[in-house]
């Protein structure tokens, strides 16, 4: 048994910012130099990537002209254009000028929020020029180190007009082309707003312009706030909110480490990828997106370590499906299901037609209910774990 | 200068379960007997408590009959008639009894479900007839330790299921009822569903009867998910479904320790108290409920310490308030926040009136701002804090 | 490929209050009946395990008379012998009732130091009787939830006087026994003393009798301090301390989840079981000693459902162990482990003989040394870790 | 009341890498120029610090020729001189340059290690010839990121060759010099070697020069394990290590904040400051070195904010100071501490002579002892905790 190599149908996207990482870190500086545009692009259509995605200033300086910015892109519609790869995501930088200090749309200084969203809003024509279908926004500034530098409220309200603003933007100008919002708790504020999935789900649902506002989710985001990423992920798709996702590894609360795909939580990843290829059993197909890598090659690689990261993102990913796969499909573990009632969750607890007055008249479910009995029954959990582990580690293959 | 003492005026509510805690815990048996109901009431109105609360079975057993449910209930009410302590709110216990181990309104059993859901009913009716105004819901065990043993999509579908029945149940019977929903991320399950104030807000507006659905959360339930409570009250008022709180104390990401209020982060717990006191800048009064503890005596307390803990909880809050009405209303304070830009915040960030076209149109928003130069802004946020910190530590009073 | 099934030369153990949790938890009362001890000790010999391991309370109540007491041990002798079990560890309960509320060795009251200490030394004649080679203790309720209800000093004063006169007793009484100290850094109390393996290790450097104490590591307890088990145990053997070791499973820092080894952070546990197995790569075989257990089985298992956890547990080790000799074996990764410089530093920095006048002197180590060269090494780290997963998840078998 | 200003006798230092901080983060640019080393010096002198510290590249550039190193350092003795202050500790930056980026005394890179080394040693010369009685070292790059590319023995083997070599060469040189471990759980590695207080005192005491070794506990690293700071500089000092501190402030397990002193957990530096400066109940006057900070002013501030940050270092420790003296000198809080046995802890458990044999023969310590009474004892700790609440708010002032 070999593990699987990646195809283009396989939907596999990095950010240019990833693999492209120079590894300069809080503590340290570049260990890599940046690399040549044409060749990286190159180099990920060579491994198996079927798309990129990147921020306005993984290309484009911060401070470049009108006609250098022009050049740039020229130049990577061209070697897009040549290698066959597909721009499915842009995203703009709100975070790494000093300007942004205070955030981009929540900032104190009203000024700096004129001019994060005018930055935005170039990113947006761009990112339709290039024919991407998702505009991700992650406020990675937006936020406190201490509570009383914010009015909370003001700057929700903020945060909300700034994001209507941009999808009334798209809807003006006709986009094929919805928001993702990227939730994480902190770093590199104390507290960042919308943490999690479950805060920019909620904020997305006070929105004028709502229904192109979606999520994207990043495994280590949800991690670093000791949640469950799979959970998450759960959620945003019974909202019809997740219209992309962030791969990655994380060791739990600890600094954002942007490990690749599966050196984290293996567990969880597989039940991740089971989600995405599987759906949920009552449900079955959840997620067609593009499966998109948010890591960082770790500092101690050079150039062959960065792609040899690259990689091995897209290789967990597939042995995870190809075990994923393997699992659903077994019949022990479809007795298992079976056994610890998995399929019964799906039937409503309420009958067809049955009322709340019919509930409440009927004696079995109360009154005659034999609680301590139900109570003794075996879900059998750690039995359909265990055959999940089976799977997973390839004792079933 | 000594801390001051509670009143009614204050709205302080005690959880019979809380100060009624017999200190048994997961490594350790009882080291407190039960309190006698009717003293336990007493001591509470004579520490200046306006209000209770409780679970079903904090007061009545899970296998009472029906008589002795109601001499229960009896009891109940002429001890809260005697003292004049309002029955602010009312909870069911469906995470103690071994029935509810996989959950109640999501367990995998269907039967479990329907028992659980009619339990819920029957306590709402209770919580109607003594006059309370707010129904809590915690699912305590609506989780998961193994992402293989629930049909996520399902689990959402029954909650919701289970949610809206109650909802609509209150609607029917036109009690004058909030539901408050209480986020946790985990413990006593391994990933709880609706972890964070986020993902509960955002399950609510999935709901048909949302309108009367709101939340509870709990300090330290969100500091175990490295959260920032205020942040988390801030973006429920803002969404205007903050129903009810549970005061605490946590120390991060641990077990659920319920020490009282201000004696885990005393700093957060500041601007908590300054947030549910002053408002935000540009809205004061935000909150006008209950302030409701959720905390737990130590165990090395006997009786005496059981009541004085209690007493800690008030005297913290009131200590807080103090310093927190005082901050505020410093000149110098002010002028701090006027420095920091707090209140340009407030501020739309687009002119009344003006629409995206004008600020496109605005070439000082962005082709001839000056960000290199915006970025040098001394925000003054740490000068604004230290006189945070002069107030809490009562060096300006 | 099937899993694995064990055998006893695998020397795996089991405490009795593990399989036999009766699943009370903080939030919920026991779903589980006590099993019959007999039974317990023929299921898990049944199941493939070579020893089992128990608190006195585990076996004998609390307030038992001294025949009662001896009664129980004849029986657990009787049933030891029948099935061919191996006794490998004894630990005291100083954590259940509430005379130990504020500890046992450090408790204010002196009259509970001693008491403690009393009880300690009674089970220490049991250990030693029954032939366990190593007794545990486990100080869950020495630490504190207030910095002041402690002098610090004092405690760890007291903390040595305990320890050292358990040992010293030890001695005198000539019994084969060495003393396991288990860190944990909270739950139930909020801050325990010795909370890491670290803390442990340097209190052991000041005891007088520090010859026969180590430590008995646990996976989640230094997984709920957010630190790396694998690294604890390397520390540990290094410092020639690693008595005994406590295996299970954990999700980061939260409450203490004792789930079946393997089911938490499972690449950690692969690095565990390669360093239990495999041993150092300049030091092979290093530790010796049993497989020891100590999880609990879901709450939401019954009969059945306990004992699968059990045999999951050995399961989990022996799948994790045949995937670590096989990577240790496979000839590509030595030859990645090489490029990686993995042995290189296993060789001094000061060649043989050389002194720092000849390292001061050798200017190709400093003044002639290119920095920036060497630091554009490629270590290959991430290309080392996927053949890791290529082998933990069965893809190179 | 107003907050109290330093002087010189309070013996506050401060890193320069500290101040001087130029805001750049992981994910931004530098906010702040680079201070002028001359009139960062006279600022701090003038904000009343008493001393200052650094890593040989906050003050000389890596790459720096020796007569441009020489000609740095002779400006940085003359404005020492000037201002009078004290350069009280001096430490080596191992883990910036790329060259580290896998460690500097356990790099696979055996050159790197020798490299490492010498740049050590250097500094060392200059630390003494500067008159610093402190050369602390933070392994900041030993460690990893996947378990699998370190031999863990090797990995401490030759971190032990590292410190003994330092410690050697300073014996050898008669140096009048001590070196200070940084213990830290991660970032910028995975997980770094030594990761806590326990871990390096354990490490310390496996040297040959142990008895120049102890340690340098940083406040947000040990919280960033979910420890508690106070335990562990109690510990250090139990040990006879605590040799150095840098104060600053943390929120928990996330990236690490380097928040101003006690804008993180307030609490704690109350008790962090009491130990300081009132010592244990049974050893007062425990530590007598500089009360180093070791922070970043907020990524928001600029130069004027910079210095308001190094000011509210002194101010909170200060304020801290004053409550915790009033705290101690408190005779309602004395009789609280004898109430709660905090005296009792300093009577060792057996009596001046007892014998275990005569404790074994003592009837009233186990056979006759009344468990459960001792079990009811109210230990009063929640009482208090709230008298240094009291005092800690400034309610008894």
């Amino acid at each position: 048994m070999t593990a699987p190599t990646p195809t283009r149908d396989d939907q596999f996207s990095f950010g240019l910012w990833t693999t492209g990482w120079e590894a300069r870190d809080q503590f340290g500086l570049a260990t890599r130099p940046a690399l040549e545009l044409a060749a990286h692009i190159r180099k990920l259509a060579e491994l198996g990537a079927w798309g990129f995605t990147f921020h306005d200033n993984d290309v484009v300086p911060f401070d470049a002209t009108p006609e250098e910015r022009q050049r740039i892109i020229d130049q990577l519609k061209a070697v897009t254009e040549e290698t066959g790869l597909v721009i499915e995501m842009v995203t703009t930088d709100t975070f790494a000028h000093p300007v942004f200090k205070d955030g981009a749309f929540t900032s104190n200084d009203r000024s700096v929020r004129r001019f994060g969203l005018r930055k935005v809003l170039a990113n947006v024509d761009l990112a339709a020029e290039l024919g991407a279908k998702t505009f991700v926004m992650w406020g990675g500034r937006e936020g406190t180190e201490y509570d009383g530098s914010k009015d909370h409220f003001a700057a929700l309200e903020r945060y909300r007009e700034g994001i209507d603003s941009v999808a009334g933007y798209i809807k003006d100008k006709g986009y094929d082309l919805r928001i993702g919002l990227e939730p994480k708790p902190n770093e590199p504020r104390g507290n960042i707003f919308l943490p999690t999935v479950g805060h920019a789900l909620a904020f997305i649902e006070q929105l004028e312009h709502g229904d192109i506002v979606g999520i994207n989710p990043e495994t280590g985001h949800e991690q670093m706030a000791t949640l469950n990423y799979t959970h998450g992920l759960a959620q945003a798709l019974w909202s019809e909110k997740l219209f992309h996702i962030d791969l990655n590894g994380q060791h739990g609360p600890m600094y954002d480490q942007d490990l690749v795909f599966g050196h984290g939580d293996l567990i969880s990843a597989f039940f991740t990828v089971d989600l995405l290829e599987n759906g949920f059993p009552s449900k079955p197909g959840a997620y067609e997106g593009a499966r998109h890598f948010d890591y960082k090659p770790s500092r101690t690689e050079h150039e062959t370590g960065q792609y040899d990261s690259a990689a091995a993102n897209m290789e967990m990913y597939l042995m995870l499906k190809e075990r994923a796969l393997a699992f659903r499909a077994d019949s022990e573990v479809q007795e298992a299901l079976a056994y610890s009632g998995i399929e019964e969750l799906a039937q409503p607890t309420l009958a067809e037609g049955e009322t709340l007055a019919d509930l409440l008249a009927d004696r079995s479910s109360f009154e005659e209910f034999d609680a301590d009995k139900a109570g003794e029954r075996n879900y059998g959990f750690v039995r359909l774990q265990q055959l999940a582990m089976q799977h997973l580690l390839g004792f079933r293959a």
